[in-house]
């Protein structure tokens, strides 16, 4: 049973035997309501949290807090690679418009092709909402700038204004990690997508 | 409910907002299986796991696998502050004996005094039990040193050998943290404890 806790512990992003072991024995000898409170979130996460039906957002509600405020521009779309980067940009509080969440990057070899990105759905988005520029915030990665090209190109069949954050994010580097100055000044600093 | 998920997650010992967020889109986004998972081993452990009748370690068990292990002398007996300390010192191989574990050290300003550290029962054992060596190995802690001096001074009263482990440990440090040759080296260049 404690084994199995450090087992299903490891299973989380970065996080080690010896860290397992920590956050069990904290558990158990310190704070068993936490354990039983973390288990409760867990299940309620797992079932109800879906994906916005406009962004493909992680949302509770069929459609998500920003795809739902009057108060942001639907012109400008923001296209990224995860929820994550969402949080990261809306932080930085320097972007008012809506977003589009891909399902990751173009990844061919694992079987990750437009379809599974959700491009069909980016596609048809384009040809019904009046969107004027997409603003492509894909991570700085190679995987993402094959991915940002794509949809680049993609987009070149509607009138759209099509722009790329600005490098201040490293290259290499992911949006997720950014401090929020950085993707502040690498969204003004957006320019034209060839 | 992500945002709960993120709090649990945050009550965890050194996991802050970010590595929470990490692990909530990771295991929505990837991994629900994972999450549910989780929520049932924690379950399971915060509702079974139980303190060894014998050596208060965590244990599924009335008592646990060390304690009913014939193969280990009950002559020897190691007190620890945590079941952690169990694991670090058991990966060392160098001791085969048996352990006791407090509940922590000794905080009186905490409210945490002889009775609260289990040292009553401490005394019952040394009392019915034939004990000849008390192996000291509290950490190299202030706290942990106060502790090992109270628990020398009340085993005076009945005749065995006191140790202490060396401090091949760091000095401030932790026991749980050491790599398994200093600790073997701290168990085998033990001192008697004056
Ligand atoms: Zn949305
Ligand atoms: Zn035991």
């Amino acid at each position: 049973m404690i084994e199995s806790l450090n087992q299903a512990f490891c299973a989380l992003p970065g996080v080690g035997k010896k860290t397992a072991q920590r956050f069990v024995y904290h558990l158990l000898e310190r704070d068993r309501n936490g354990g039983f409170e973390l288990a409760k979130a867990l299940v309620d996460a797992m079932e109800h949290v879906k994906h916005c039906a406009s962004c493909r957002t992680l949302s509770e509600k069929e459609l998500c807090n920003i795809c739902t405020n009057n108060n942001r521009t639907s012109t400008q779309l923001c296209i990224v690679e995860t929820p994550t980067d969402i949080h990261a940009i809306e932080q930085s509080g320097a972007y008012k418009g809506k977003y589009f969440v891909l399902s990751g990057y173009l990844s061919p070899i694992d079987g990750i092709g437009a379809a599974e990105l959700g491009l069909d759905e980016l596609e048809q988005k384009l040809r019904t909402q009046s969107v004027e520029e997409i603003i492509l915030a894909t991570n700085a990665t190679i995987e993402g700038e094959v991915t940002a090209h794509y949809i680049s190109n993609m987009c070149k069949q509607f009138n759209i204004r099509i722009t790329r954050i600005a490098h201040g994010i490293p290259i290499g580097g992911e949006l997720e990690y950014a401090d929020i100055n950085t993707i502040a000044h690498a969204l003004s600093g957006r320019k034209d997508y060839d």
